[in-house]
Order: structure tokens, then C-alpha cells, then sequence
């Protein structure tokens, strides 16, 4: 059995890796840390997984790094840095969910969060861990920068297509709508049930962080110098989870339905975790809340006779596959356990 | 008092139609007609307006057409043709809030609505009634064609800039959100609780009828020969009312915030129902729910230096800006009274 | 115009004043008060009355209290009792939306409580704000002690049979579900939208402070020494707003269903704002949402044929007829306006 | 692997049977039927299995009876009675989930469900599919009739003390409160998302169908011939799953919170699916939901003197532990498999 340890783990990611891990056939939970909840069962603070007896401990790094070979972080940002860099060192595995080694460029990362990078080396070493692009390599990662929730979604839309000769890379639109559990667990007025129900909006309209990881991501997948910028537009709906999100890609030359849907077809045909609908069905965040699952549509819009497009749609649980399905996932990978292990459960309906 | 009927009227704008007539103080109510609700009360399917006495009748045109000097049509799409004109013949006004009279084209409607328009003299007469661009006309209308709701958001959103010389009008998209009473009230399985609750999709993707309906009427407020095609995506997310709508525009040259910002406040300044958000503040459907207000907000996206965007957001309360409370915004100004009249509640929070 | 204040005017309740008081035909609102908010203009807090010119202002009671005639208290319990009583001394009147002054015996408030009452003189002079038992009173009142969401549902059912010979006052049980608007504003973890939606529970089960307030009002109905008991069970259901109610009362002798409709429709028969249904309709939160009606039905259960037993359902919106709109129909009786005045919109639908 | 066949599988019972024995280790799904879905894939009705490929046949009940040995029957009251009497003759295992098996005396039956029952002689071989009560009974059971999902909510809660000297049994009372999944798939306006969000309702008040199957489980447990007769009131509220049951039962002598807790934790100590929560917690539907557990609460309230009362709240997934989940605890029972085979995911949270 696999040793791991959850550190930052009173949050909804790390409830659901608790969930996951506890479920998991190869893996043993050894230690669970919160500094807000240090002494508090597991179970008072998650009443899903009452059965679980462990207890939150508080985070200290020295410790707790002996009890266990890979950990996943749970922590905000910047705090991130810190606990990877010492684990790494400690010769430890590392599943970071936070966003602190996910942009490759230091300079960008701190223009974005705002604050410093103390560690570009690990910045260098650490792999994006999003499996349908990068399997190969996190196979023999040390450090799993694991993907932001938006990104997950966006990236995993744009991904069959974005090299194609066919599209524009200099108009791409992400237009993404929300449920609330990836807003997180701390008490805020605005996400309280009065204030968001029945309600939607946008928000942090061109500023929000999880833009620049969607463009390196891209860039990368484009492979040339060229780095591509997007517009990004976040919105919160009143639902505890899911993402949709609606991408706009310009058509440089026209192509068929057909031909465009066999491309995404094709490129996912080996994927577990990812389901291209077909043709002429609407992905749901529904059919996918409380799974691992990915799905997607596209459609070709032929109405603007000078200039096609393409709109595509797709869903994912943000908490599983946009957080905690996806690092139990590159553990599975990791280690050579079988890839769904612990994620072949489909989400319930409705 | 005006004497005003209402022609099938058991539906959720019939139902609100019902509510703000009621309540206004330069009318009464002198009919409401509803073929499969024939011979119930108002009150048995609308529980919040119980102290209503009036009782539905069935739709015999010729005896109801006498009972009233204006007519608020709630009847499906090519049913509403037929009423609309015999109502007109008999020298009647009319505010049809189905799209049998919005689109200009005899084509264009045959084409989207696979029906024949046998009246295609009363489309020219017919003024679309959008009180923000068409008032004038309004005063003298004898048919009006209450826009559709999706058009509502997305036309207001676009009015005060369409017309200027620093965007590009050939690659506009329209992301809408929208609650599920814009749906109806028939019952289908989709619309269901256990089916939407929890989930967001989009669907009607590059083929829903409000496209040209946008189309037209950005084409005319662009004023050239120019016919503007669009991209149109609705979505349907987990709340009873309203429609956020995302609006994305690329620029031919640079504007500031500030410069945009002060186009939207001066083309609405004089506006009862549109309220311009303050610089950085983000419109939500829950501030308009219940009211006929429309909150916009617009933003500036410079962070692709070739081509930089307009974002602009507008939300509305679908059954009402986006159809019953405009109906009765237009017979006010049909009949000169206040604007505001009978529409000045605002939205109650939470 | 009459002067009028709120006192602790951020929360829901004091939006709702704000809102019903801005439309009122007799009112004008001079000062609203908020020490958490002061500075900020009352329409960043609310944006559903963006045209509100209002600025929170810090509470300097001796400043506030020269500005208007009648204050509105929205401070919470002990906060209040200091507020009533300088505001009573200054010769103003109150009405007071905590619990400070509903319970007459200081004893019972202090034990419920768990604070001293100060001002025990005052208590005597306070009436209990249920236009529909204490009109009269509420005429010539200086202090009205504004009643609570569940006790006003609770005591609405039960009022017209609660001196029966026929029914048991000893074994009386409400079980009440309220939309989450009645926890407040503030934010705290169990009321944030990922925790409270798609999930029920029942909450401070035998403990709930609102239980003394309900059996004071019942015994006093019942006009006897006897001091009555019940048990009161209130529950938390995600949705924004509304109280449904659910009370049983065991039948001494046996009744028929239409005997006990007729009470029913004759005790409320001249109440602008109690709607007793048909027999055989059940209220339903929805009608009543965003207006000051309570709707109840009656009805009598005999399948224990030793005991039958009274169901009684009824519906508010707890933050108009359960706070806000009862204390403006108190303030319509005491300064003799319409008492429909600025209450008289219905709720919209759906 | 045992063969198993689904009968009557469109709807959202048919749709968890799906999914839960498409991942139960040792069974094996040889067909589904549905008259209104017949050709159609399960996949399309069902968009979280996509990976399914059954296709939904027509029911012919001859060529379906010789598919598998073990048949879940999800057909509506009335229809199932032929059902499982053919496959009963045809040497088959039925789990039956409607109501027809359920009732032991027929006139009960008869006179609630309004139609006569044809096979009295097999209600006495069915057995009451609760296996906390039946485990035994269930081993070797023919025909297991699958509880309502209200009488098991309410049995569980009320079975540790319903036999003990201190209750009083002749005043019982069950007031649920219901998600809508509860109330079956089929489109109906009043079940439709705008209707039912919300807002809350009582329904059926007296006259729901579960109340003589929980007064004879009731009666059943008491052991005497005294016919046990309860108060129940169903509630709809908006969200899609779960139901909580809050149980009132008057004490005729005095006990403490201590000793009926630990009567409660006693009587399920071996249970794998109840679990008794600690002192003061409350269960909350959202804990359960997706899941198989049933979660209770027990609370004494002390406060009138003479007749103190048991409060009991009860939460299950009306889904699993309500229809679905306990069909399948009912086979893993009957054929000898680990009584939490396909059933020990937990829910996740939020």
C-alpha cells in the first residue's frame, strides 16, 4: 500500500481526495493536516465520510513528512511553494493543487499572483499534470503541478484542434460558467446561499488567474514561439458543482462537422476519463457531477459566410476532474496502478 | 381606464401580464382567454395573484375582439399571426408579444419559423418594440412586436456602440445564461426539476430563432446595407428568472475604459429601465429579478496588443424587460402615461 | 411625509425597509445606520435599489435620534434594548425588529436569552406587533416589539382555534421549514451556497428562541393561567426565502372539515393580508415570495379514530410578513394610513 | 455471475439500478426493458452511464422471464402485480419497487391503490424488503417487496423504540420533507423547475399512500394486535434527492437523552448502513445523498412537564436507501454477496 498524505485538507478538494483515497484500493491515508481544524475528526468537518477516524494535525512539514511517500497539497498559493520545495528536497513526491508550479515562467507567475517565486528551479522540474497531454512525462514526475479547475475544461476543448492549420489562435474565446464549491469552503457574503442563488454573474472579467495557464498550455500544444492570448470570462451559477465552458475558435478555412468531430473523436479514443458526445448532442454538467469524466461537443458555425467558426462545449465535475479526480489520477499514473483506480464510479443521475 | 384583454394568458408572461395589469392604475383587465385553461380561474394557476376574479375564456376572436381597445397577444408563433390580424382589421391595437411580426423579412421568418407569413403588409407596420430605440415609433404603433428576450439583453447590451467606427461588426458573439421559466410553462421532461436543478448546458447551438432577430436589429442600427451576422449560444442554468448575456466585440482601434464607459452612460442617460454600472462593478441577475430593469456594464480587454475586445455583460429579468413588463413599458408610451407606470417595483433581495 | 430611520440597516431586513420605505406614498427615509457599512452608499449593499441616494451613516444614537419621527430597529437582541429605550425617552417611536421586547416576562427573556433586561418597564409598554390580535393596541402604540418569522406563521395557524373547547393545548407541535434568508446576512460556513443547497436539516431542535415568543402568544389567546406548552421544530430547506409550517393539533371532540373551514374564513374574513384556501389547497411558499400574505388551509384528520387531530399549513415570506412588511403595516395602523400602503404588490410567479 | 434483468427502466429508480449493478461485482445486466424508451439506448435516457450499451426492449414478458434469474421490477403499482406473478411461476427471484407486494392485507391494498389485488396468495409469500427488520426472512425470499422511500425513513427511525413501554403509540406523528427526484420522471407541470424551486409544500396531507405501510410495519414491530395509527405529512422541496423524516412521539414516562441514545446506537450496532449520530448532531440530507446510508438523531424534549416527547430525525437518499440502493442490499442478501457489494461509495461532498 502506497503511503500518502493530504496537507490543507478541511477545503472541498481535500474532502474529496479524503473520499477518494479512503476508496482507493492501493493507498493508505497516514496523515491529514489543517491548521484551522488541527484536532477535529475528519468526520465533523466532511459528515459524507463519517466512517473515517482520522483526525487533522497540525502542519508541521518536518513530521509529517516521514509519514508518508507522496503528498497532495491542498494549501493557497504561495503557501504552496514553501511545502513543495520541502518535501521535494526531503525526497518526497509531490501532488501540488495549487496554482504555485504551474506556470513555467517565473516572471509570469509573478506578475499574476503577485508575488514572489522563490523556487524556478523546481518551477522547471515540475510536470503539468493533465494526462491527456502530458502521460509520458508525469509517469517519472517528482512534482505534479496539478491543473486549475478552468483550465481543465478549456484545455482539454481546445486541445484536438488548437495545432490544426484550419483556426485562428489569435481571437480564441473562453466563455466559462461555474458552479460554487470551486469558489472554496471559506465563509465569504457573496457565496452564501441568499447572495448567489438565483443569481449568475461574471466576474473577474480579463483578470482572472487562471488565463495565463490556459495560454502557456496552448502555446505549448501550438509549438511554435508564438504565444497565444485569449479572452477569458469566468461567471458563478447557482449549483454546488460543475463547469461548462463555451469555446469560440475563428476558422481560418472552412471544414465539415464530420471531419472536425472525427479530429476530437480520434485524438480521445484512448482516454478513459474523456467522452466526445456525438454529433448534435449538448454536453451537461449533470452528466458528469460526481465523476472524473470530461465530456464534449463541437459544432461548426457556417452562418457568417467569410468567416466560420468553431463552438465548442465542454463539461467537467471541477472538483474531480478540474481538481481532485485529476491528482488521484496522475498518482495512478505515477505508480502504475490501473488509471481509474479509485474513479470508475459515474456520477449519479439526477 | 384603458380597456385591455389578454389572449392566452394561462403562460408565464400571460401570468405576469396579469400581475402588472392588475396593478396598474390607468387599466382594467377585461378578458383573458386560454384555450386549455377554458372555464378555470385565474387565480387556480397563478397562486400569487388569488384575489384576481377573472376567469379564462376560450378564444373566440371575433367576441373577444370587442370586449377591449388594446390586446396583449401571449399566443404560440404562427397562432399569433392569424389574431394579430384580425385584431388589426377590426381597429384594434395590439402588442404581440410572440415573434410572428419581429423580423422584417417575410423570408427570413419563413426560413427560421418553417412557416408560411401570410401577412406580410402587417410586418411593415408593425413596430418592434424596444422603447430604448424606438420610442417614436411606439407613440403612433398599432402593432407592436414585443421583442424576444434574448434579443432584449443582447441589443441593449449592444445599442450604444454598433454604430461606431472603432469595432469590428463581423465577428460578434452573444454567450447568454438564462433561468428555465424563459423555456415555458408546458410540461417537458428536460425542464423538469430533477432534470435542470444542478446543471448547466447550452443548447439550440448556431440554430436558435432570436439569431436573426439580433441580426436585424443591429443591421438597422448599424444603418448601412451591411446585414450583421452573429454568433448566438444560449444556455440554460439552474434559476427560475433572468438572462445574463456576455457580449464579445473586437476593436479595429484602441479606446480606453473611461471613453466607452461614458458612450454607454450618455446613450442611456435618459433611460428609465437601463441602469450603466459604475466603472468595474459587475451586473447579476439577481438585482433585476422581479423588475424591468436592464444592468449593463462594459469592459476593455487589452491584453492581446494586435487585437484588443470589448466585453460587455447586461442582465435582465427574462419575463419581464425581456417580455411582459416591456409589453406594458410599450403601452405606456402607446397611451402616454408615465413610463413608468405599474413598472416601478424594484427587484426585493435576496 | 412622515420621518422614518433604520437602525442596522446592512442586513436583509433593514434592504427590505429600504426597499418597501422607498416606495411608500407617506414616508420619507432620513438616515439608515450601519457600523460595519458606514460610508458605503446603501446601493452598493443592495443592488436591486441602485437609485437609492442613501449613505450609511455609524449609529451616533443621540445625532440619529433628532432625524426622523419613527425608527425601525434592526439591531441585534441586547444591541436593541439600549436603542429602544433612549429612542422612547427621546419621545420617539419604535418599532423593533429584534427580540428585545417581545417577551413580556423578563424572567422567561432573560433564561431564553441569556442576558439581563434592562429595561423591564419598557416591556409593559411594547405591544406585540401581529396586526391581525393586537390592531388596537398597535394604534396608540410608542413601542412595538416587531414578532418573529416563525412565530408569526406559527400563531397565524393556530389563532382562530386556539380557544377552542374542542382542540388539546397540551400536546401542540410547529414544524416549520424556512428558506435561508431567515439566518442573516452574515457570513458564516453553514449558510454558504456549496453547504446549504441540495440538503435539508433540522436545527436547534427544543432550543430555538423563537419556542417562548409562540407560547406566550398562544397562552395569551387562550386567556386562561394556563401557560402552553409546544414543541417547535424548525428546519433549514435551500431556497432564498419563505416559511412553511406544518402545525398538529390533537382534537378533543370531533369536528367537521367545513366547520373548521368556516372558522377559519370568518376569523380572517377582514384581513387585508391572511388568505385562508379552499378547502383541499395547500400553500406553497412560491405564492406568497416578495409579498406580505400569509395563505393557510385547514385540515382535519380522521383516521385515528379515538383521536383526530388538526393539520394546518401555512406559508409567509419571512422577511416581509415574517419581519419587514409586518413592521410597515404596524407603522401604516399607527400613524393611520392605508394599511395596504406600499404593500400592495403580489408576488411575481414563478 | 448472476444474471440479472431490470423491468420498467426509464425512470430514475430503473436509472440507479443501472448504474449500481453496471458497477456490482457479480452481477451481470442481461436486459432492461421500457415500453415508451424500446430501441432506444440507455445512454441516451441516461447521461452519466454513457459507457452503458444496453438498449432498452419492449417488455414481453415470456421472452424477458428466461433472460436472467433475478428480475428488479420497477413498474407502476397495478402493473406489477402480473408481473411478478408470471416470473414468480416461471421459478424466478423478483425485487419488486412498486407498491404491490408491499401491504400484507389485501383490503388495506385495495382500498388505498383503488384496485383489486389478484394474487393474494402470493402477498403473504413476499417479504418486506427492510433488512434491518427482514434480514433473515430475505436470505430465503422468492419475492422481496422493496419498501416505499418514505416508510423506510420513517420505520428506521422509529424502529429502536417502538416495542418499549415508555411511548405512547396512538399518537404518533411523521412529517417529511421530500426531494423531487421522489416523485418520479414523468413531465408534470407542478414537478417542472419553475414551478417547484423555490419554494416548499405540503401534499397529500391524510391521504398519502405510504401511511398504511408504515402503521402496518409499526404495528408489525409492536407485536400486539393493536393497529398502530400515525399522522403523516409528505413535503416537496427543492432539490433533487433526499428526504428527511422528523418523527414526534409522546413519552408516557420519563427518560433521558442518554438512555434512548444509547438504545438507538445498540439497535443498529451492526448495521453497514445506519449510522446514529453523536449526541446533539443532525443529520442533514446532503451527508447521505448519492449513498446508501441512513443517518438518524434522536432528541428528548423535556420542556413540558407532563408529557415529555421523543423527536427523531431521519435522513436517507430517497434513490438508494429509498428504492435503488436497498433493492440491491435486498439481492446481496438473498444470494450470499458482501452486504455492501456495489454499495460502499459514500457521498460526495458538497
Amino acid at each position: 500500500m502506497l503511503k500518502v498524505a493530504i496537507i490543507g485538507g478541511s477545503g472541498y478538494t481535500g474532502g474529496e481526495l479524503l473520499r477518494l483515497l479512503e476508496q482507493h484500493p492501493s493507498v493508505k491515508i497516514t496523515a491529514v493536516t489543517s491548521e484551522r481544524s488541527k484536532g477535529k475528526t475528519v468526520s465533523s468537518l466532511f459528515p459524507n465520510i463519517k466512517s473515517c477516524r482520522l483526525v487533522f494535525e497540525p502542519l508541521k512539514i518536518k513530521s509529517v513528512a516521514k509519514k508518508a511517500d507522496l503528498f497532495f497539497l491542498c494549501l493557497p498559493h504561495k503557501a504552496s511553494q514553501e511545502a513543495v520545495a520541502y518535501l521535494h528536497k526531503a525526497g518526497k513526491k509531490v501532488i501540488d493543487l495549487s496554482a504555485d508550479y504551474r506556470l513555467k515562467e517565473k516572471t509570469v507567475y509573478e506578475k499574476w499572483y503577485e508575488t514572489r517565486h522563490k523556487f524556478p528551479g523546481l518551477l522547471k522540474k515540475a510536470v503539468y499534470g493533465l494526462p491527456e497531454l502530458y502521460r509520458e512525462k508525469i509517469v517519472n514526475a517528482l512534482i505534479i503541478a496539478n491543473p486549475g479547475c478552468y483550465p481543465t475544461g478549456a484545455i482539454l476543448g481546445l486541445a484536438p484542434i488548437i495545432g490544426k492549420r484550419f483556426i485562428c489562435t489569435d481571437s480564441i474565446i473562453v466563455d466559462s460558467k461555474s458552479g460554487l464549491s470551486g469558489a472554496g469552503r471559506n465563509p465569504v457574503q457573496s457565496l452564501m446561499f441568499s447572495e448567489a442563488n438565483e443569481s449568475v454573474k461574471a466576474y473577474a472579467v480579463t483578470t482572472h488567474r487562471h488565463t495565463p495557464e490556459i495560454e502557456q498550455e496552448l502555446s505549448m500544444l501550438l509549438g511554435t514561439k508564438k504565444k497565444i492570448k485569449i479572452i477569458f470570462t469566468p461567471h458563478l451559477i447557482p449549483m454546488d458543482r460543475g463547469i461548462l465552458s463555451t469555446v469560440y475558435v475563428r476558422l481560418k478555412s472552412k471544414v465539415s462537422q464530420s471531419y472536425v468531430h472525427k479530429i476530437y473523436k480520434d485524438f480521445y479514443s484512448k482516454e478513459p476519463f474523456v467522452r466526445v458526445l456525438e454529433k448534435g448532442s449538448y454536453p451537461a454538467t449533470k452528466a458528469v457531477k460526481g465523476s472524473n469524466y470530461c465530456d464534449v461537443s463541437v459544432f461548426v458555425d457556417k452562418r457568417n459566410p467569410k468567416k466560420q467558426s468553431l463552438i465548442i462545449v465542454s463539461v467537467i465535475d471541477n472538483l474531480l476532474k478540474g481538481a481532485s479526480g485529476q491528482a488521484v489520477h496522475n498518482m495512478n499514473i505515477m505508480y502504475g496502478f490501473d488509471e481509474t483506480a479509485g474513479l470508475s464510479s459515474p456520477s449519479h443521475f439526477p
